[in-house]
């Protein structure tokens, strides 16, 4: 395709019913199917339609690949910081799953404990692309950014509440980051920031 | 003081007059004097009038005490994520002696570079209280908080552009710390924060 | 522990499940807990696995000590403007018990009608630390630091409506206070406050 | 006039001449003459072509009466926090005099030294009608209203820096005040406050 | 009472338990009785208690007086834009009437089609305070300021959507009034804007 | 062209040499030339390379017509709210004449004075679009938009202080305006309403 | 009528009664009728008073016309970004429509797939008024203005999440749209749209 | 480096003197060195110490490179949507070339007049890495998104004025992006997004 991304049903604001036929037309056509932000409803319909799909729960996912294979010469490290924004890590490693990327995940390593975060240090060298999840004060993408010489896609969290304001706390905070390979996108987005990193892990 | 605390000078928006003519009262009557957001032209005259005076020209400070005593059991630490949070500090660590405080700094130990910080923690750890100044991102203040076991007074900087907003994002930064132990005093309010510190160290 | 807090179960965004799971391995693992934002139906479920569990519904807090200390040398004030502040004020005042620390508690003396406050100013007044929970317009805190030589930590509620935009308008005010000793947590974090007050009160 | 207030010149934007020739035309016309928001440079025009006019530096206006006679029952009090907000209120003083009110100003009775307010009770009970000006947290006009029982006029100033943004932080504590007979104006309008105190103090 | 304002209830976020015990306990001490904020629940427990007890569902108020005397020598005009703002223009209706105050009602005059308010001038002119209740733009306010030589009190209604912000639009507007008498309250503070318009009728 | 719009000069944030230079090639060019946002600098440069330019300092406006012909069946009105305002009437004025538009001007019709609107109203009705600029509380949009059978478009302009904030109160009053034939463009940007006023006027 | 617009009911706030009975009491006096933001429940209470009555579930609008006649010279084209404006772009279609416009309505045609757009360019280009829906980053409408010589009614949709905030980036976007013939309407106001639309393609 | 990315000197904030010095001691010690956000006076200063610096007036940065070699398998396209964006997308494209980058420009492409971008389509689709520089409503970012196959990195620009909020609405946008490989910095931040370029295009 043209942007190197293939089509995604965004299911936030559809009925179980739409997205069902979707998933059946793409499943009829022989296309892979990523739905995001789906319920359980909605897989209940879908896998009626589209046997073999799988979901995720957490992340809020339904995926069916025709075959799967993966590309990119390295993979995707997914990195969070509480086991609160893990739904919004999960949504970014199933895309990136679906994209036909390697992901390792690293949760848990906020940085109000931050030794648990230099544990896992290697494994988010290594990867040739890094995802940060944060919510709260967002400091994570900072920290990581400056520990690592790959580009960091920040992913502020809308986990937190009071002066959080539904994730502005860590959007601003990723955006202002002093480490200076950290760039970021939309709150809760870990689509956006998964679709990303798959193109920079396909460059070779 | 009811309050526990003299009387200062706040010097923004008064004239060069008004804060020579408030500290040579503060001075004829044995009074200590402190005042803050001054000008280079406000110190040229109330050195005229208040022999002895001292001027910390990167805090934006003119200091007069009769006598020096240091009370408190232990110190407070400052610690600044960047050289442009330095005047913030400063104004904290200038306060903070005025109110007979024994202070420690420790500066340019930003979250990009965190092995700087880790290089100083021993002096962070054995304070009273901390007081961190962060700009940008903010996230030194959650990163000390989840070091230590003392109270952390977060000062958010205004340093930055752009989403920034002149101080907010680090503000709500520190607001939403994952880290247990920490405060928040207004935007570039070294003073404020000092103040705070030292009511708690001359706790016994 | 490494930041003198215990863990504690944050259950907001949590199932009632998975509160009683966390609650019961703390609980054979020999450790204290302290479950803050939980529902009634998490009571229920966790009493079955933690006998001798106390829950505070006000509060919304799950609490359990295997043995009662107190430490500290003196106690920690916690006040509170209003009846709908009260809360918040609990999570605090269950906090700091739980974190070994002696409370009284002042509610109901905001500032529309002072004398209420001026009642029991001694009890405030003899505090070691002092923490302030106020909604609207937040002037409690201000109001409190100015008559008191013990630092003051405010805690803005989301109580009141319109352009109280859920409690900005007293986390504004309070940022603002004309009184020095004064710093403040998120809005609603009643937890937070009391985080700071017992590292504050610990100190000896 | 149909509003029952008479004309004003409205300084700010206007050029020295501009200002200059409406107040001759005005004074030619047997106009009484306010202007608000002027600088040195206009009082000096203005006083040539209206001998008598009177200047408030402070205030920032300048005045003009062909004569005095004094309405209204009783008087305006004018009550300020601190001296920083006494620019504004002189704007309200010199107004309210303008629109033929007698007027008491209680100056420098801000919540962090509450004790001076009390002294000066007696004068902001007595009056008809009260305008309190105060920047930072704004808490002063809550207090205010729940002393009197006389409509209270909140004016928040934008004295302050950081999380003040500009006045909005004492704009949204005042009205959000928990006492119930406070109205408020924009910030910094001394002007306006004092239009409204006279349309009240007039009734009769 | 010392502040002319007899103690009401505020129901938002009580129980209809809370609110039928409050009342019951005020109607046996011989006090009137207003609570704002109801549901229908509350008037079916309160009026078990409380015999004789009035509810106006619209307003969301019950009331009760143990006696009918009117104070203030002339009357409150309540003019309100839409009949979406009828509930807060009620709630000050109530409210007024509940503090003494004779109350005359001018509703659906706003200035999308502005002869409805010119057919109504009359008994907005010859009120001695008028309330001034709209959503959206808010401009009814200023009109109605510009129109009439008494003081207006401004309540900017929640009603409206998108750039609306919940009120925010409204409160700006009329906080921006070009017409000089005008102040404001709270968004939606019906109640607010009443407490102040039976101070200001009361004085004599 | 494409868009129906010739290339024009936006001179913010260009230097008086780089106006000068593109001045003088669209008239070497044989192009019309309008430049907006200029400075009195600006006018001297260019009137050397274009012979017969006009200057509007009101409008901050520089003009060049090789040769007049108005378009468009009827006028284009413009109305404005305050003196203050004139500067953003002037600028869609001058670029709704260089659109080749009859233009008529209505100034000074705030609402606050609501009487002066209706002595002009026949000559906005008459119009076949009119564009209203109002800052402060921006009512005046609505006010028009309920009179008339014709498209409005509304210009909140960045005249006002305080609770202003350049332009927002006037700009969501605006957005939010009860008159259904009401839309919108940027703060202070005359230039933008008239060019849609003039796509529509050459409707035909 | 006055302002060239018939009476509708907005339903949003509105019981299904208060509906019913509105829309029985227009049917009786032989007016045409709109409701928007209709319930399912709404339309079947309408219907059994108003026979024949229209209703468009995804525009959320019941519609009634005595007789059917088109006015306006051209048509009036509807352009939506995603499907998810397609409820906007529909109560904008019926609005036009109840206001006797022709319509063309081009959907699904967003930036993210800008070849679409250039497909239907000819339908829009040829319309004498051109609305576009769009939310998330509401680039659709200055991409059109860029490409069209007719005035652009740009209505930014509420569709988005995270720092879409309830539509106010498609908002801004609009209102900074670098094309110049754009104005803009509410969030999500597709009647305001289509009422201006109609009054500029009424003109003949 | 630990990070990939050498030490720069962020110049906004620091004296002439500043500059030079810590210019000089770079050069001594071997290292390039790139300042950012220079003045003309800063490039004297640095010029005597460092021979053979280099000055960008537009970018506002000075350079000096102790050799030059290109590293990364193809470039990074710079692309900017006005010519007041340029200074932006020349910081970004002498950060890019420091960081041994080849570079692309493609400058003044904006959406409203889209034909310019697809001329220039083939050199931004063959670059392995794009960056956008976009002020106003920053829609370019979008669109080039859903043009490419490529990561895109946005940075909204402060230019406009108004609704603009100083880049918040370029911001807001480009977060909001309906494309899926598009990720943003700070605004004006073209010194980061170069960072991420380089760190990306070095992937091999
Ligand atoms: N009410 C509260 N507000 C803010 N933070 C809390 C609260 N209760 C617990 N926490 C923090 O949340 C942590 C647990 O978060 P989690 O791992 O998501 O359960 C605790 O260790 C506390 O630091
Ligand atoms: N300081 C002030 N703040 C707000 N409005 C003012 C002030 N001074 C005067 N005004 C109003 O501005 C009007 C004059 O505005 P103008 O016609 O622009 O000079 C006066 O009639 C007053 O209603
Ligand atoms: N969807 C809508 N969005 C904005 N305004 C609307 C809408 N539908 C109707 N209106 C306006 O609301 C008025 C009716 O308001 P009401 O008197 O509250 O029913 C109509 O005359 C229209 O001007
Ligand atoms: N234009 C810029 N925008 C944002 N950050 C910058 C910029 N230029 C340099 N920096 C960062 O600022 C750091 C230097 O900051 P400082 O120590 O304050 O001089 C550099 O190492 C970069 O990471
Ligand atoms: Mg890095
Ligand atoms: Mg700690
Ligand atoms: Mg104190
Ligand atoms: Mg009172
Ligand atoms: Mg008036
Ligand atoms: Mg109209
Ligand atoms: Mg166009
Ligand atoms: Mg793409």
């Amino acid at each position: 395709r043209r942007t190197g991304l293939p089509e995604v049903i965004y299911s936030s604001g559809k009925t179980v019913k739409q997205v069902a036929q979707i998933a059946k037309r793409m499943y009829q056509n022989g296309m892979d199917i990523l739905a995001t932000r789906v319920t359980d409803a909605m897989f209940d319909a879908v896998k009626e339609v589209v046997p073999g799909a799988q979901y995720n729960p957490l992340a809020k996912t339904i995926t069916y690949k025709h075959s799967e294979k993966k590309t990119g010469k390295g993979y995707v490290a997914i990195v969070a910081a509480g086991t609160s924004d893990m739904p919004v890590a999960e949504e970014a490693a199933e895309t990136a799953r679906f994209l036909d990327q390697k992901v390792e995940t690293v949760y848990d390593v906020g940085v109000a404990g931050i030794h648990r975060l230099f544990h896992k240090l290697e494994v988010i060298r290594e990867a040739r692309v890094i995802i940060v999840v944060a919510g709260m004060e967002g400091a994570l993408a900072s920290v990581v950014g400056g520990l690592v010489d790959k580009p960091v896609i920040g992913v502020p969290s809308s986990v937190g509440y009071g002066a959080n304001f539904d994730g502005l706390s860590a959007l601003l905070s990723m955006l202002n980051s002093c480490a200076s390979g950290v760039s970021v996108v939309n709150i809760d987005n870990g689509f956006g920031a998964a679709c990303q990193a798959a193109l920079i892990n396909k460059l070779n």
